[in-house]
């Protein structure tokens, strides 16, 4: 017998696969529904950036990885707009496909946050997807070539000249990266130019790299950082991103730096959907686009829709909301999941969700990194292997993990980037 | 002290790799010019098509491979024109980099050929390049995920449909590879349809599949074909491609076949290069845009200029010019080599080059191939170990070699195809 609840899941991110999975036994239809056809391991996409992991390596279809749920489908489409009152979602060129759901978990995520300026995500791309990711390998990489053809010095310098905008963790992850590619991975490639003089910049707006830790690591990160030859650079803001470079303001100082490359990592914001459904159920969003959830993360006044991950302002445990992290995504999944299980087998609901916070971390180049884990601050090596451990940890859920291990070891051992291909553009020019 | 001689190679395929290296010790100045940063495996393109491999397991950056060569630097630009005259390349948007030679090497490949219908290459992409790998991923994946919205059979049945042009050694194995998919990787992924009940079809226009294999390997290797669910249809033109599908005419019958996803592999011709070659030297190129070569494969009347793999029509050893494959390729960029080398050094000449051919094979799915050694046919398992082997020993060339053999067993192993990503389409809609 088919059961007649189903519980509608958008997203496939870490807040919608851990709810997915924790549904594997309910007695409902669970259907996943999401524009990719893949789960994308987010945190590791600055290795694909730069080319020291491939696509695959990270990204695991949905299909595979639930198809032995059998409660559970999978929909490749995108969800425009969300019906609260008819209980169905609106899927873009889906006229045919009715999806009607009796619980609903929103998990759409984030996107890059330009602060106003979306025109600058052409020039600045974010590192949310895979597509990102090679843009960003594509630019980098050409970037080099074109140094090596060129013949005026102040054009090689512009084209060796890096800039990540925002020291959060992946700003600092990325720039450490290219520290790495520039000084080690390309070392012997060229003949005209030579990788290690090139300038690696991040640019901060606060007065310290990686805000949400304790001051003595950022200080640790930021000495890492400048042994990869990545110039920190705080209290700069970012006033116009043109294809003539970078304005960055620091103190009175402003000045315009041409660039290679260009990587986005200063903030994200809610995804569209927020607004949509904010405007469904005539709440409102917060600045950042999300949405202010009750104690077990179901929208006020819509105990059948959830509300988890980026998506969702919960502050009933801090007083600022949680953060958008993996963690906190995943927990409110398996929690969200509960809470259904627990209505529909007729039991009292779980106590409200609390976040257990095991700790931050952000790793810099090839084996230095910050972890802080509460009670322990711990930097070097020894985070670096500490930082590896869970994340393979969380490879774990991936059928692949063994050989994304190897091919890690692999770059690892050789320092090699052995995915550093410029892939994609220019289109074919001839047929 | 630098050599005054410069020796420049166009093309980094088979063919430019293998001249490069052999000439690691001449003493010359070697510049290999490519359009893209890496040399690509296409023998195994066919398996980053259908998600068992990724790009970066088949290509490998010429810089990386060629660093240690302290004789020779890597050009990434377009080669759009040759100045025979002035001994001068003339480069895409290359205006101050003068690439001026003593000695020219050319080997830029071919294309496929659509026999004058150039407008079908978007709707039926051949398999040359990264780009056409993913191209074909992606639309098959996509096809699947289409199939499982439908709620029109007949819509639902045309997704589902995959139509090979062409079986040569690249459609059977391409067919070989999809039937693999619908049958063992998607089969328990979906809920709507089955994906085994796919139509793979492989149109051949001649009587018989792999034309150049004796007739018992050729019918093996349609055996091999129909078990895993493929139909080959031979004695079938095809006579128009549109968006509603491949009009296919089979003696006195044409009809027209909806797809979800259509391959060219139906021939191929030599680079645009060739004819560029062929107007400046006062030559003309064959009906495949090939150029005659010399017996030491230079062109006539330039000594200077050598022109090998599939852009050489070399017809002094069979009655039919060597075929445009990568043994070909290799060997001659070899024997080029060692032409130069002498002239430099002042010996006489080698003798003429003559190719060894070790035989020619094709690999259907996961275990079975034929191998056609010239004393020896061998089919099936056996074979497809022979096939295995010797793509093995040609990828240690390659510094990943540990590595593509080790996704390849788990692949193998586990039938997965884990790279089944959709990827670089649709471009993201919100920003």
């Amino acid at each position: 017998m088919v059961p007649s609840h189903h519980i509608v899941i958008i997203g496939g991110g870490f807040g919608g696969l851990y709810a997915a999975r924790a549904l594997k036994r309910a007695p409902a239809r669970v259907t996943l529904v999401d524009r990719r056809n893949f789960h994308l391991f987010q945190p590791l996409l600055y290795q694909v950036a730069t080319g020291a992991l491939s696509p695959a390596n990270i990204a695991v279809p949905l299909r595979g990885l639930l198809h032995r749920q059998q409660n559970t489908s999978v929909v490749m489409a995108e969800v425009v707009d969300i019906d609260v009152k008819q209980r169905r979602l609106v899927l873009r060129e889906g006229g045919q496909l009715d999806l009607q759901y009796d619980t609903l978990i929103v998990a759409s995520g984030s996107k890059f946050n330009y602060f106003g300026h979306d025109q600058w995500s052409e020039l600045a791309p974010g590192l949310k997807t895979v597509e990102d990711a090679l843009t960003i390998r594509r630019r980098v990489l050409s970037a080099f070539e074109k140094a090596e053809l060129e013949t005026d010095p102040r054009e090689q310098r512009a084209c060796m000249t890096f800039i990540v905008v925002g020291a959060g963790p992946t700003g600092v992850e990325m720039a450490g990266a290219l520290g790495e590619v520039a000084h080690h991975t390309l070392r012997r490639d060229f003949r005209n130019v030579r990788p290690a003089d090139a300038t690696i910049l991040l640019l901060e707006a606060q007065d310290c790299v990686l805000g949400q830790f304790p001051p003595d690591l950022q200080h640790k990160a930021e000495k890492s950082l400048e042994r990869l030859g990545v110039t920190v650079r705080l209290g700069a803001t970012v006033t116009q991103i043109s294809p003539q470079g970078v304005t960055v303001k620091t103190g009175d100082r402003t000045e315009t730096i041409a660039a290679g490359a260009v990587l986005w990592t200063a903030g994200v914001k809610a995804s569209a959907l927020g607004a949509a459904l904010a405007q469904a159920t005539g709440l409102v969003t917060d600045r950042l686009g999300r949405l202010a959830v009750e104690p077990d993360l179901s929208l006020p006044g819509h105990p059948e829709i959830f509300v988890i991950g980026d998506l969702a302002s919960f502050s009933h445990q801090t007083p600022q909301p949680l953060p958008g992290l993996a963690p906190v995504a995943m927990q409110e999944g398996r929690y969200v999941a509960k809470v259904v299980r627990r209505r529909l087998a007729g039991k009292l609901p779980p106590k409200a969700f609390r976040y257990f916070d095991r700790g931050n971390m952000a790793t810099i180049g090839r084996a230095a990194a910050v972890a802080d884990l509460g009670w322990l601050h711990i930097s070097g090596y020894l985070a670096w292997l500490t930082w590896l451990f869970i994340h393979l940890l969380y490879l774990v859920q991936f059928q692949n993990r063994v050989l994304v291990l190897i091919q890690w070891a692999y770059s690892y051992l050789t320092r090699g980037r052995a995915a550093r291909l410029i892939t994609q553009e220019p289109p074919r020019i001839e047929t």
